[in-house]
């Protein structure tokens, strides 16, 4: 369990820590390699979630992914990249949570994830949690907490 | 400034935090740019330090930097990836703290970056700290603060 004093002040409301759809670059699963590589770099991300016709996600695609799918024994296969969709390469095993999901969750998570995907009801995405916003928060609470409440240790009480 | 207790549960001592330049995936400034995505598609990452043959470092170089270099008008060179250097086309506005670095420094840098590099009076990588760590720090924290020490709300003590 987290405790209410630190949650409040690692993030003022759980919907805060999401950067909506909308701010947030994707790949659609049919669109080719090339495609996904293009966008990606445009925006100058090496990950990005990857959604289908009705924007649900289905997984995750990343620079170091496209590479290894054009990699053949002798030499890299640029030419393929117009051939191969993102949906035949997609990380598949990728971090998500419902929009009533538990900070819990969700600090958990990102050790090990540079973001989560926040879904809907339907799978359709609402957004994504970046290590960044958490990084903010913790921030936050190294400077300001013992500012705020009066921190004790308890094992000077029995002395 | 950071309180002790709270520096102390994020990690027991400031060396831990730091992976060790041994087991960090690097690039050399002199090496072309199909060497650079090879070693990075191998090791998974989209982003690793530069270093000279010193083993100084020199900046970063990422896979979006990678193929912006090779974008042309019409199309992406990639027979060109043999012909650039990495040191033509990598960041130089990276971050790094030398050893005796504060642990507030590096929270601040984590925000905005993936990792930060550390480096000795040389300029020789010491080794990286990676948000993760941190994170991992902070889960710590949320979860065992007000176990170990006891938080009472300032506010309170004067009603």
């Amino acid at each position: 369990m987290i405790s209410e004093r630190m949650e409040d002040m690692l993030v003022s409301d759980l919907d805060s820590l999401i950067k909506p759809a909308n701010e947030v670059a994707v790949v659609g699963a049919h669109n080719t390699l090339d495609h996904a590589l293009l966008l990606m770099t445009s925006n100058k991300y090496s990950v990005v979630p990857v959604i289908d016709e009705k924007s649900r996600v289905k997984g995750l695609i990343s620079m170091p992914l496209i590479m290894e799918a054009i990699i053949g024994i002798e030499d890299v296969q640029f030419d393929q990249l117009g051939d191969i969709t993102v949906e035949e390469v997609m990380n598949t095993d990728y971090p998500v949570v419902k929009m009533d999901y538990e900070l819990e969750d969700v600090l958990r998570t990102l050790i090990h994830n540079a973001f989560i995907s926040v879904i809907d009801e339907e799978g359709v995405l609402t957004g994504i949690i970046t290590r960044q916003v958490i990084l903010t928060g913790l921030n936050r609470i190294v400077h300001n907490f013992e500012q705020v409440y009066e921190v004790k240790d308890r094992n000077r009480e029995h002395v």
